[in-house]
């Protein structure tokens, strides 16, 4: 399947455990840093500070990895956006890691937008317009 | 539902990001820290060493969270193991993390009883029999 | 010397590295969970959210480190505050992390009391006068 | 000062704290990523499994920072060598973290080539010969 969208991870010596290999932990922040990455691409950011000191931004709701393989120091990862489904206020995205033509793991984050003053509780929102547009036209499907 | 283990754990600085909250991937290192305090109190530990110089360890098949409430910086949270299967080769546990009477996530961590080399392949291995007693005496079922 | 404050720490999993020893810069955040440990024995937090949404804390402005041994996962280690000195508006401490009788690294930390709105420049303010009290009280110089 | 050697780091989400700045741990894992590209550099690793199973590998002996100023989620930061002295067995380098023209903060590190098996203890050995003549063609000073 061709990726929506994708980055190159270099495993990081801090990101191993002494098994020698990447934390599995550590496979979420690359899928985060990865989904970042692609929210620059549409121009946005997923931390907003508005005019008025609260902040847009998009706390998860799940994630789930199944570890096929392990990533060890040195590798250069490819990590690939293979589905994405934009929601009214939710964004569910699947995520792998490939070494070469190897698939290494895949996982899915499931995120809603909110709104929020820091300390404070957060309430959902609708996805701005121009954002679900430019998340579709990355390879997103609407529901 | 009682837990069948629990331990607590304080909200460190680190633990959390810009948003003010708890990261969402460091909860598996909070369920991975109580896991294997799980590990002491059955009188052994996640990784040993053996007289060849090979490693006998249990690294992640799948892990998998909902996030529902967030934790905040100095909070003393309880890590509870509600639910574990003892399979033949493979441990699933179900943990939750606490706030006073307020449940803030639920995941399940996979894991595989393992022999390797550090940076060689890994194989699998069936969960030595002492040790699964220890696991089924703290509350896991077998299948 | 006997130590003015200190707290154990036990050694994570995901603390250690593929060398199989607890990564280096891991030891600056075992000094930091102490030394809030410290700032909780003392009644107080190094966080704190004013009424007005301005936050009063604790920016570094230096920090060291000398490693002289090794820590392994699942070590218990003593992490001990061994000097520290208030001034009027900061605060240098001095770490060692041992394990049993012996020393594995001893480290500085300065600080500097601050007011600041997040995302905001810092200005650094006089230590509360009951807040030194309490550091002294602790074990702690007055310059 | 020309650098004698620089990398770009994004600062990453998991990188902040609650005070919404980088966590001053950090930045030595930043220098550590920099340091491990300059190694890349010179066409080597800072890990290298021998035939044995032994490994080479370069501990910490020592590490510092001084902070000038924070970094903030999503700033593309200049992590600059800007000075190294190639020992014997050790590598003392000094580096910078930079946004556009101003100066972030400034640290050392100091590590020594070693020989050693996983969990075992290290023994220094001197550096290699060909990684020495590489070291100071990138700018490095023999004492």
């Amino acid at each position: 399947m061709p990726a929506a969208f994708q980055t190159t991870r270099r495993v990081q010596f801090a990101d191993t455990d002494m098994a020698g290999i990447v934390h599995f932990a550590t496979f979420f922040n690359y899928f985060e840093e990865a989904e970042h990455e692609m929210f620059r691409a549409c121009g946005t950011s997923i931390m907003q500070r508005q005019p008025d000191g609260s902040i847009v931004g998009w706390p998860r709701v799940a994630a789930s990895c199944s570890f096929e393989a392990p990533a060890y120091y040195d590798d250069l990862l490819e990590i690939r956006l293979v589905e994405m489904t934009v929601g009214t206020k939710s964004l569910t995205q699947t995520w792998e890691a490939w070494r070469d033509d190897k698939r290494l793991c895949r996982g899915e984050l499931k995120t809603v937008c909110c709104t929020f003053r820091p300390g404070e509780a957060m309430a959902s929102i609708e996805i701005p317009g121009e954002l679900r547009q430019r998340l579709v036209a990355i390879g997103g499907s609407l529901t």
